[in-house]
């Protein structure tokens, strides 16, 4: 699972190095922009991000470079996938540094996608003629507003797991990727297997929507002790990033347990929850895959 | 709300006349002919329907013709979109009469898209690597089988009126015509606003979730009586047929009321009900689309 980088060591690609990517901020901007490159024979990976960049965003663009020619990256908070209890208005970000990381990237990135609101469609985005909401008639089973009401969700995939805590998370993750292929539209999207769940729901949706896109999933990118990097991680204590380690080292061990022999998963699982509570972490859920 | 058609009379289009389409079963092999054409600098229309051809959906190919240089015609009795009462196993169709039908429309289709099922994805059919799949591993909350699971809603329009109902069509027509947009890749989109619900369904779907296809809705096409045009008026009996003129009727006559100064849109409502009523109609709904 581990994965090494050498962004050091010169790659095919790194005669594009140092390349600033060209920020896009428009929809319609960026849309145009996929459609040239592609009536010129050129393929697009999209590396969808909340921006926040870490190594394991940087080895989904490092991926991403040997499938297509051109990569976006699209960095976008998307409030659709948190409830009013989490943590958008304190997700971290920055941006300048953001871009500073992906010049840095050998072979780099072509686009940045930074829209400022998925969502806000204003009064002239009506699909269509528009006719009824210009003249400010609405169906009695429309609110007056113009809000977002269309939501992706894949049913099955979405419940359990992650998804008993986060009731509205992946119904938000599944619209808005919907959304962002439908404006960028790549050849290929890359989606990290840290959040594993989230990367069957998208491979689904592709699969049930008719998508004409390869959905690759890339390996967890580790700090060196082992924690699984990610953009939130900024936010723990010294006392709590110990904590965290002992996620990665209780999978360890029952991964180390299976491989020894033990082919019951209830044991494998308890092994994990014994080792992540006596650490002092506070568990969600821990689910066998396979039952 | 009429719309008269003199199909005899030649249009600038006329010289393509009795053209025969290409009929295309395969989803890839659709998909490819449109990014061919794409690439040609061609523009596509999309005229979805369920087949059992009428003049309703002649007119909406006539619309097209006006909008793009190219026309795909879908012929898909969608099961997704009818619930286990309905009348998914009746519903007519004669695929050769269509065909004759379309040859007949001045300007033709280019291409007729007539999938067999396309919610079988097979065991190949998973986006992505589908490593976990092909190893026969299901995720604790997977079904073992490798049903469709993704369902697009639009929540707020999908509720009331036909909704009430029928309450999984509209999610079945939203997941099928993203399914055909994501095939087809038209520039355009045809829909009847003998539909209505399902034609502000769409356009707002296409608005939601970034679509780059501007939707276009058609009036309604009437028999020389003032039925509305459907493929499933073939299903009344004479008396039946009769009763249902009461709709077009009593609509007429509270348009009349209502230009003539009567602006209860309650009272209004009433005189259609007590009309349809009176000629032995059963109401589903009737609702006053301001309040």
């Amino acid at each position: 699972m581990e994965k090494t980088h050498n962004s050091q060591i010169p790659t095919e690609s790194s005669h594009k190095n140092e390349k600033e990517p060209e920020i896009i901020t428009d929809k319609n901007q960026m849309r145009k922009w996929s459609r040239a490159m592609r009536s010129q024979g050129k393929t697009i990976g999209l590396v969808p991000t909340m921006g926040y960049l870490h190594e394991g965003h940087i080895s989904l663009i490092k991926e991403a470079h040997k499938h297509t020619n051109l990569i976006v990256v699209s960095i976008y908070v998307n409030p659709g996938q948190f409830s009013p209890t989490e943590d958008l208005s304190t997700y971290p970000s920055d941006f300048d540094g953001d871009i500073q990381k992906l010049m840095a990237v050998p072979g780099g990135v072509d686009v940045v996608f930074h829209p400022y609101n998925l969502y806000d469609y204003g009064n002239s985005g009506v699909g269509g003629d528009g006719e009824v909401e210009k003249k400010g008639a609405v169906s009695c089973v429309e609110e007056r507003g113009l809000g977002h009401e269309t939501w992706v969700r894949v049913e099955r995939l979405e419940k359990g797991m992650c998804g008993k805590s986060r009731p509205v998370f992946f119904r938000g993750v599944a619209t808005v990727v919907t959304k962002l292929f439908n404006i960028v539209e790549p050849d290929v999207a890359l989606f990290g297997k840290k959040d594993y769940q989230q990367w069957r729901i998208i491979q689904r949706m592709v699969r049930d929507l008719d998508f004409s896109i390869e959905v690759i999933g890339s390996d967890i990118v580790r700090e060196n002790d082992g924690l699984a990097m990610s953009s939130r991680n900024v936010h723990l204590s010294t006392e709590e990033r110990k904590k965290a380690l002992s996620i990665n080292r209780s999978l360890s061990r029952a991964k180390f347990a299976a491989e020894k022999g033990q082919v019951n998963s209830g044991e494998l699982r308890n092994m994990i929850i014994q080792e992540i509570n006596e650490a002092g972490g506070r568990i969600d859920y821990a689910e066998d895959l396979i039952h």
